[in-house]
């Protein structure tokens, strides 16, 4: 059943919210003063849609209706749920509660994005105290799954469960944080290094940038799938928390932060962490959790090389001061194209190389080869490419994670708009699979069959005439289950 | 030409730079009076032999010697590079320095992975002070590209630079942190993080796995890829960083954290960081990196989706809970398999699905159809599947990300050991590609062709039987090339 959701304050947070509700297939009633409101939550909607439905292999709801409201009271008016993002001053979202809950539904949930406040402060002067929540939420919020669910004893069981619940559906995480606290537990973390990176700037120790690389090229790739305590609980061994927590104790009361103000560690309380990351954890040995953490890292790594970015970027910069040297083309033949260690992330649930990285592979070294008779970045960016019309695989062998194989690459022609490849993946002497492709030049323009530029034709010409005369390799020319 | 570099004291940190060294090429000489040290550095090198290379797209090096030895002097021998990795005790330490300048090469580098010794407090009774330098790694040392190098007056700029250029060369990012601080500057926010978790346990706030939770759900996923300032310029949207700052500086003085010793944030301090964050982002308006900022969170959400890890696991609960009902195999002709939104991360240089992403879905789509003639996760657990031996992919007409594309999937033919499948990709209407598979039915404890055991069979049955009838799809059977 379609549901529907007031945003009381729009803006980046608010923004995201509708964009969040909306994309699930909720209608979306938006109340906002600012008359730039609609322009901005359209930004953030233009966003959101190119990103979020891309998360989920399954069919997401058709986009729900979303509409604008001169006042809070019609905004509300058919709310199941009701997400204040106004500006963090108290007095201000009392006023708002107090104006909402004349007018909606006394059922409906009211969650506030609030970093700081907690549930209590906002419940204060409310008319019925119950309906009110914290679910604060990160930015970008239509992709981030975290929120932070505050309540007090105000709140029933049953509504805190339901919110749980529609928050689910719209695909975020509820955490619900069991007693309040200022700025609830995530944002605690960001204030306090934010306050350790404003020392490092004044007192010249690192620039922003410097202080992005320190995080993004170490413990935040870390942090991304294990946080604080799983990766710790790692890092200790076998020997456990209780050994690591007693290895790096004594640093509390050294100037590693200028945040001094640290609580006591006693016996009790390192036994109360051990205990919580026994529960956390317990279920994987240390070597799992280990081999855990490294297929996640180089699933991230790669993920970024392939975006070109962060710590991403700095493995293309060595794969790209360690590329072999362009071949003579008038004399290599077969071509050695693609060259590489078969990747972690590449296997799956039968414990070999996933048939889509065989595909991945080819392509590399089809990109080779282009690049080799000069189609390469600049020429693209001018707007000249090839594009795959046609491929044809076989699987001859198997291949695991960790293996070193290469391709050789047959020109079976190449000649005006057509370069037609056949490559063989080999794991030494041994051969995994052959891959047989039909490519068209295109121009990137009319998205149409073209020419290649002479340059490319010259280049193309070498290449296919010094395979001519090379056998026809074994399997070309084939369809599917034909000997 | 083979380099050599020399471990002093092994562990997870020494054993780390072992894998690195000798994973990239260079021989490894090793002291460590630990009688398990061999063992402990084995179980590191296993973990890097099955992550480390696999970052990489290009050839690597072949693994140099590695050895162990059972005095410093002979450790040494050859060294260009000399970590240090013991306890840390600053008067260790320095004995250990001592030791090393008797008998290495002058010109050798002394990196040491303290975490938070000062390098003056290092190079304090050193005999050449100038060779040695703070080179503080990140476990896994393998695979997480940050150093932080930190040297004082008495290093040579020429030592740094060939410091720079060394762990470049194995795969590192050397930061070059320009004033020397306790703990450099990873481990002060790590620091400051630990002392604020420590106040949450113990007062009751949250748990090791709801702090884990906090941080890997949220902001965790920022920082993997710009860390905390870039992060926050993006946030702070079109009205720049001096304005972000304005917004959330007075938090300085609230209790958000428990960790209060807080610097004056001046107009100084503010348009310091506006200029710095300036030159580290200015390239990119506020608009590109939202849209940097997603292609990273989508790609790294999707690659701990395919891990079924952190926040991937969320989504996989959610694709699971909205997964459409499994069809009537007798009635439904043909089968709609696969089903979803291109995802961001799937397209490629030439602006449009990549290739390979083709033969992801159509893998995907095969998945489906094998589950539901009753091959799914329980029946491959216990030893028997399909392994896709030959496929053809003909390419139609293109697909971006953001469109709805789903398989029209047809069984050509289904029996004994062979399953013959016939997707079709579509966006509504409009043909994209064709993908043709043949599959066999195996024993995953043989790898070989076996009969599927009765329950596939019959479910097969139904299928193929129900599909007999249809009109053989357009371009089925066809080779590479040929109408």
């Amino acid at each position: 059943m379609k549901q529907t959701a007031a945003i009381i304050g729009g803006g980046v947070i608010g923004g995201g919210w509708a964009a969040r509700f909306l994309l699930m297939g909720w209608d979306v009633r938006i109340f906002d003063p600012d008359p730039e409101a609609e322009r901005k939550i359209g930004e953030v909607l233009d966003n959101a849609r190119r990103s979020m439905r891309g998360l989920f292999d399954v069919p997401v709801p058709a986009e729900g209706n979303l509409s604008f409201h001169d006042t809070m009271s019609d905004a509300v008016a058919g709310a199941v749920w009701i997400q204040e993002s106004v500006p963090e001053r108290l007095e201000l979202k009392r006023k708002v509660y107090q104006t909402l809950q004349e007018h909606c539904d006394p059922d409906a949930i009211i969650g506030s994005s609030t970093s700081g406040f907690k549930p209590s402060e906002l419940q204060g002067c409310a008319s019925r105290p119950g309906q009110i929540v914290v679910t604060h939420p990160f930015n970008p919020v239509y992709l981030l799954p975290l929120i932070e669910l505050v309540g007090t004893d105000a709140n029933a069981p049953e509504l805190i469960e339901r919110a749980k619940l529609l928050l689910g559906e719209v695909g975020f995480y509820p955490l619900h944080v069991k007693k309040e606290i200022d700025a609830h537990i995530a944002d605690r973390f960001l204030e306090a290094v934010w306050r350790e990176a404003l020392w490092l700037i004044r007192d010249g120790i690192a620039t922003t940038e410097e202080i992005d690389d320190a995080i993004r090229f170490g413990f935040g790739l870390r942090w991304a799938q294990m946080g604080l305590f799983e990766t710790y609980r790692v890092a200790g061994g076998e020997a456990g928390m209780e050994h690591f927590i007693a290895q790096f104790g004594p640093a509390l009361a050294w100037p590693w932060t200028k945040l001094m103000d640290v609580p006591e560690l006693t016996d009790e309380l390192v036994a109360k962490i051990a205990d919580q990351s026994d529960a956390q954890s317990g279920a994987y040995s240390i070597r799992e959790l280990e081999r855990i953490r490294d297929d996640n890292l180089v699933t991230i790594l790669r993920g970024l090389k392939a975006r070109d970015w962060g710590a991403g970027r700095i493995l293309n910069a060595w794969d790209e001061a360690h590329r072999p040297d362009i071949p003579d083309l008038a004399v290599a033949r077969p071509l050695t194209t693609a060259h590489m260690t078969i990747p972690l992330d590449w296997t799956d649930y039968n414990g070999h190389m996933n048939e889509a990285r065989y595909l991945q592979m080819f392509g590399d070294a089809t990109d080779l080869v282009m690049a080799w008779i000069g189609c390469d970045a600049d020429y693209i960016a001018a707007g000249n490419s090839y594009f795959t019309a046609e491929t044809h695989i076989r699987h001859i062998d198997e291949v695991r994670a960790g293996t070193e194989v290469h391709c050789r690459t047959t020109c079976l022609a190449g000649a005006g708009k057509k370069l037609h490849l056949f490559h063989e993946m080999y794991d030494g002497e041994r051969l995994l699979a052959t891959g047989e492709h039909m490519l068209i030049h295109v121009n990137l323009e009319t998205r149409r069959a073209a020419e290649p530029l002479p340059e490319v034709a010259t280049r193309l010409d070498v290449l296919s005439g010094a395979h001519a005369d090379l056998p026809r390799p074994e399997g070309a020319g084939r369809a599917v289950g034909v000997r």
